[in-house]
């Protein structure tokens, strides 16, 4: 794509101004109608070093009122930020609904100067690049512009403007050898540039060639594109207001491989566990659940438990039982409410991705993303578009975090009606317990059939090989206690071995001088084998 | 203070049982009654190491519902910390109103550890308390209820409880050099402890000292203190609703400096500028602020600058100047709304900490925390007790800036009440401008004599020495934003003066084998000089 650019394109300055003017105070016009329209803009800036995309950047924001627009600029990234999944960060700084994010560099140095510098090889680029285009496929499926401009210049003239960078005294430090090595190397990082700019040129969120060497044209080309994305993207939601609902799209859960699952009403709910067996197993699975915190803290996995279930089927104090087992620094449980104002001004996923553990610690959702297809289903909180592509967003999610390193394990508990109505009334009957039941119990209740399929589907489309959703009968919260406990286990020990495997692996490959990274992690452990 | 614990105390398992259960079974209550009464509970845990603080905190948090606390444990700080004041990561962790934060350290570990290993001096070592001391203060007079726990244990005792750590396997990672090393210089810490607590012992915010050689001792003691805190704390606060609320109280600013400032009624406003020297000049200084937003960035210098005005008096247009001079990758505008509800359920001084910029980078706040004294007060939301003591705890806070090595720099954009009704009827008479004209705003202008004297006040008792307001005539737009952009670049120009200051002080302290820091940041300087 780079090829295509003309890099000739210049413009004179008498012609610029006018023309500059005018687009800058349309697009300051037509922030109010973002608001207004809650369309989020997301305008992120690529290119090559001294393109001009600081002096650019500062073009457009003074153009916005500060209350609609935050800048980002992304350095490289801090420790608490390396052990999150790499779209973490970003996740973290997507606009609100009617205000923009304009981002200096993003998403994609984890595929160019990467790409070129950590020798990345084809397999994780292209595995980077799905992600990432499954990233920005969620985003603009969620109604988010995107605007992504590459600046380009050629070797000589990146040269030059480096030359006239060093020699004003202020501007000195600006040029480091870094960029000297990005110039020397130009047609390397031509190459990943152009490999990254082809295969992200997305039809939702195709790439903005701008031609650089000419400061004019470069400011008129991104404004002028600002303002014509902007309004053609206004222009579609109003069309979009005016159009039928659709209805009956399939449910879309993606590419993944399904396991089966049985539907609720076929699981038996007669499984019970006596108050002494109980006792010793509990005490037993919590001591071995705290050794293996320890070890899943020293090889730094992340464990994701979702907990989903029936009103009054146990959660609460499922979940006591698993956390009793922990250290206090290196878990969390999020509880799950209703969305405030902020989180609705995001896509759904936004809330959850910032609740995502730190690598080594574990993190216990009290309900979840799954509400999406759930209570935001039956009531009606999102379309039915919204909700049938779900499934796939879901999994996708899922599978970022599974290939992160993360344990993930995802519990239905699950009562029959009669035991929950039997809860209930205790509940209603019993001071203490008053707290615990709200009318809304009562009214998602008489929801029951409606509820049941959707978590008969939910679990259907939802159980990929990865991340497969665990019902636990809760008759009997005790037996059920056991059973998440029982599963919890098993799932980080699978995870433990699989990352012995790996290590044992990576060392024979490795040997005899082990990396950087392996005799850091893994140094202590290998001394004990000897 | 730790001479007076008594390590003998011992108890055991089966009186500790029930009395245990009792007491937890009371915390437990009491969550929802702290919630309901919005009381806002910091429990922090400090100690030897090894004393038991993480399993305490474990079995605190299992008493608590999720939705109503957060675990911190603080770490060594990430360079995102690091670049900002030290109280900054922990005003990021308070809890809001009516919930928990329980801390695994905190704050104490700047004067304790770091006092022994970083050799940290008398007089710096003061200053850190004397700073913990305010901070601990502006909390509890805001109602935040403060249980500080210093978990004791003697040499011999930490000696036997890393080595029986390290003989489980499990465990042994959890002992490092580092904890030997504090188990041999025992005394060395013990006096630094001794000291911190001494003098952080305050009446609001007393130390609760707990005899941790037992584990059931230390575990009763810690749930009595908690659940009879909590419960006076409770009872305070119900009592202080029935008593008549205080007026009178003198204006509390603190023990500051003040510069004497004048009264807005005795401002000349008839200062103007042509258009033709405005362009030259304005071009000039804004050329100028470039240079210098490049050098505090290379010396991580922070600079803070804080709007407030009458309305229509020309912020906004102002901002835009200052800001069309500097490099968006280092500064941001903050605008200041009402605040939101999270906002409104912490301490006034939170959502401000929050914007604290990184060393080296601009923040310019759109209204300010001074909002506390204006329309807080004018509009009562908040009491006279409250708005009273701000002016003191503003200032502690601008101080605090400071002594970090900001650059402060407050306006004041000054209009009379003629120029006010010229502009509100200008805008309201203009298509292009009536959404910048609100009734609030006419409602406010009514009040202008209210505000007259509160600004005055304002001015007055916050013109400290190392923070002055600056108040900027703006009868002519164009005379105010050369003024702002000269009163700005001299406080930075001095600042720089400073820090060159100290930094050949240093150099000569240091010479001839330079400090590390001083080779990092001053080598490529000190090249050039020669």
């Amino acid at each position: 794509m780079l090829e295509q650019v003309n890099l000739e394109k210049a413009i004179s300055k008498e012609k610029y101004k006018p023309e500059a003017k005018a687009l800058k105070a349309r697009l300051s016009g037509l922030q109010q109608k973002v608001k207004e329209a809650k369309l989020p803009v997301l305008v992120l800036f690529e290119g090559w070093g001294a393109a001009g995309k600081g002096s650019l950047i500062s073009d457009v924001i003074l153009q916005l009122d500060p209350r609609g627009f935050k800048v980002y600029s992304t350095a490289a990234a801090e420790e608490f930020e390396r052990r999150r999944p790499f779209l973490w960060r970003y996740w973290n700084l997507i606009p609100q609904y009617g205000e923009f994010s304009v981002l200096d560099r993003s998403w994609y140095q984890e595929i160019t100067t990467a790409r070129v510098e950590e020798k990345i090889g084809n397999e994780e680029n292209s595995r980077r690049i799905q992600r990432i285009n499954t990233f920005e496929r969620q985003l603009t499926d969620d109604g988010y512009l995107l605007i992504k401009f590459f600046l380009h210049i050629d070797k000589e003239e990146q040269k030059e403007r480096f030359e006239k960078l060093e020699k004003a005294s202020v501007t000195t430090w600006r040029v480091t050898r870094r960029d000297w090595y990005h110039n020397e190397h130009y047609a390397e990082y031509y190459t990943a540039f152009d490999e990254m700019l082809e295969r992200t040129n997305t039809p939702n969120a195709p790439w903005q060639m701008i031609s650089a060497h000419d400061k004019y044209n470069a400011s008129l080309e991104v404004f002028r594109t600002l303002v014509t994305q902007i309004e053609t993207a206004l222009a579609a939601r109003e069309q979009k207001k005016s159009m039928p609902v659709m209805t009956g799209d399939a449910i879309d859960y993606g590419n993944f491989n399904l396991v089966t699952m049985p539907k609720l009403k076929d699981i038996s709910l007669d499984c019970t566990i006596e108050k002494e067996p109980y006792d010793e197993t509990l005490k037993k699975l919590q001591k071995k659940l705290k050794r293996l915190h320890n070890e899943i803290y020293l090889k730094k996995i992340p464990v994701i438990i979702a907990y989903e279930g029936w009103d009054a089927a146990g959660k609460g104090g499922n979940i006591k039982r698993v956390a009793a087992a922990l250290d206090p620094r290196g878990y969390e449980v999020c509880p799950i409410a209703a969305p405030d104002k902020y989180e609705l001004a995001h896509h759904y996923l936004w809330r959850f991705w910032k609740h995502i553990p730190k690598t080594g610690h574990v993190e216990i959702f009290d309900r979840t993303w799954y509400g999406r297809v759930m209570v935001e289903r039956i009531e009606g909180f999102c379309t039915q578009e919204q909700w049938r592509r779900a499934y796939r967003e879901i999994n996708e999610f899922e599978r970022e975090l599974h290939e992160w390193g993360a344990v993930i394990v995802k519990f239905w508990i699950h009562v029959s009606r009669e035991e929950q109505l039997r809860r209930f009334n205790d509940r209603q009957n019993t001071p203490e317990k008053q707290w615990k039941i709200t009318d809304e119990d009562w009214r998602n209740r008489e929801k029951w059939d409606d509820y049941e399929q959707a978590v008969d589907e939910m679990i259907r489309y939802t159980s990929t090989d990865f991340a497969p959703w665990t019902i636990v009968e809760s008759e009997d919260k005790k037996y059920a206690r056991i059973k998440a406990l029982e599963v919890l286990i098993d799932a980080i020990e699978k995870r433990l071995e699989q990352a012995e495997k790996e290590e044992k692996k990576s060392g024979d490959e490795n040997s005899p001088q082990e990396s950087q990274k392996g005799k850091k992690s893994g140094k202590k452990d290998k001394g004990k084998k000897k």
